[in-house]
């Protein structure tokens, strides 16, 4: 029984704790707080009635169309995904091989990492600067160098680059670049823009931190249409199902809904921010759903046991050779306030 | 911007049409012509009703008690999917490097192609015997070949190999055998015992056919823990939605449900069979929800495009080297008696 070697020596992407039963405040994986828009209820509800016996639309056209309306493309410039992990695997499926190179910045999202050891790639990962930029080493020529991701906002910082510093990163770099923008409705920005005049951009995005939709698995990937008709080749014909299409395509049509949860959002991390600060911790401004602090003790994991031990759950991120700190998710004002008050 | 050469290269898998909007009888990519069990509707109801702000259970952990409780197994021999085409992908990445060798029956599910093509891998086809047997070459050595599929009871032909040759197949094989078992509730035996006694079997079952759920997207996978252990690394952490995984409980929960429908699509089964060989047909004996048949007349194609145009889709296969046929769907008894009413 010979596994790839790469996939016996990988140890494997860990989730956030995800308890089951225990009742937690749980600020520890960038959920949203509040329920999604009734409009997404309702057309899953309704999707439900109809009977679940058929296959869905393989390339979930209703969504596309609507989405593309949103974003200012066409449906064809859209590839949808069960959820933005999906869009991150058949992305890099398509363009890694083993004994490829993928690059990406650190601290970041830890599945990078995991994507790169299942294809057998090795990872030239690249520190951010002390102000959160990138310096040249992110650009630099390398051999077999297949494909780089940036999260951008960036998760634990929650800080972002902006447009054009993403352009000037894209233009340099000898391989095409994966914007993850799991957390941008969030930022006072995004790259969508980008993706008209460098085909070399790809945008991916999440319902499920600023729709509320987690539990539904739904992403997608904006790139130019010469690129989604390769990527499509990739994908499970199926990959997204009937009431995830429903929700999904329910969801992008509720802008209304997006922009009053997105305020509420904002003005609570903002809360949290000055409420950490005002504890001598050391919060870093945060363009996403969360506030990556660290504390002047050093005493970061003391702190997320004892949060824990309070029925309140935080991120604890260890990065090796880095640092580590607590990455918390803002939850509601109530769930923010019982946080704060725990911290003294 | 390089896509690998394999993607560029393969022409990628077309699943069966889906049309939208239109009316048809559809006879085409083997759904169950019944609505699942109301048990399952409910079940998903409830959890819409919860909201979706929240991640799923990244490893279906009530889906697999209940499920390992119906199959004799213990849960940790069970791996969820986003239907049995993620299953399908996550065991090809999981043994089948770049470089690698498949072997697959022909004709058979040419999702298979697919997959090998994805991973870069070259594929070793070897032809079904005129009984639908497998000789010598199934199992005979050949070097970097890490991975074979079955599709028991096979598609296009609804024949089904008995255990035991299954296990003598394995036994054989210098490497893993992946038993596809999409259509197996349909039949008259299956292979979950088989995997018991030998390691290099896996298992793989889906819930799009038997339970009606083709539009929710669930699949499973069986093997010994070790080999799930390494396979959970390379599926997505949350590649089934909540809904999904209550919906999958819910519908693994109700076998009485499950009795009652395939009594009632294998007698509608005996129907077709029967109503084709009056017509001048030369269906095959079937032990899934569909019936593989020729035409003395070889006119397959023509047949498939009249009764498109009277609406009743049907799928039409050609296999190149080999031949081709008419696969079509147990219906409904009504739309059974309305396709043969067309066939004269």
């Amino acid at each position: 029984m010979h596994f790839r070697t790469n996939i016996e020596l990988m140890s494997g992407y860990v989730p956030g704790e995800q308890p089951r039963g225990q009742k937690f405040i749980k600020l520890n994986t960038n959920e949203n707080p509040y329920p999604p828009s009734p409009k997404v209820t309702a057309a899953i509800a309704a999707t439900l009635e109809k009977g679940l016996q058929r296959y869905p639309d393989p390339l979930g056209t209703a969504f596309r169309v609507r989405a593309a309306e949103v974003l200012g493309v066409e449906p064809d410039w859209i590839l949808c995904g069960n959820g933005s992990d999906d869009i991150l695997t058949i992305v890099t499926r398509a363009f890694v091989d083993s004994g490829d190179v993928v690059r990406y910045p650190a601290p970041s999202y830890i599945l990078y990492k995991t994507l790169a050891d299942i294809q057998g790639a090795s990872c030239d990962v690249v520190r951010y600067e002390e102000d959160w930029s990138l310096g040249y080493e992110f650009t630099a020529p390398l051999p077999r160098l297949n494909l780089a991701y940036l999260a951008n906002p960036n998760s634990p910082s929650g800080t972002l680059l902006a447009p054009g510093e993403v352009a000037a990163i894209a233009d340099n770099l000898p391989c095409p670049l994966l914007v993850d923008e799991a957390y941008v409705d969030f930022a006072s920005t995004n790259c969508i823009d980008l993706v008209r005049t460098n085909p070399r951009i790809m945008v991916s995005r999440t319902l499920s931190k600023s729709y509320a939709l987690a539990g539904l698995r739904f992403g997608y990937l904006v790139a130019q249409p010469q690129v989604i008709a390769q990527l499509r080749k990739v994908k499970d014909s199926y990959n997204c199902d009937a009431l995830a299409l429903a929700g999904a395509t329910a969801a992008i049509d509720d802008q209304a809904w997006l922009r009053e949860n997105v305020a509420r959002v904002r003005a609570t991390r903002i809360k949290l921010f000055h409420g950490l600060e005002d504890r001598g911790f050391k919060p870093l401004a945060s363009q996403a759903n969360f506030v990556w602090t660290t504390h002047p003790s050093n005493a970061h994991e003391e702190i997320y046991l004892r949060l824990k031990d309070q029925g309140v759950l935080v991120r604890y991120m260890r990065y090796a050779g880095w640092g580590d700190g607590l990455r918390i998710s803002v939850g509601t004002d109530a769930e923010n306030e019982a946080l704060l008050a725990m911290l003294g």
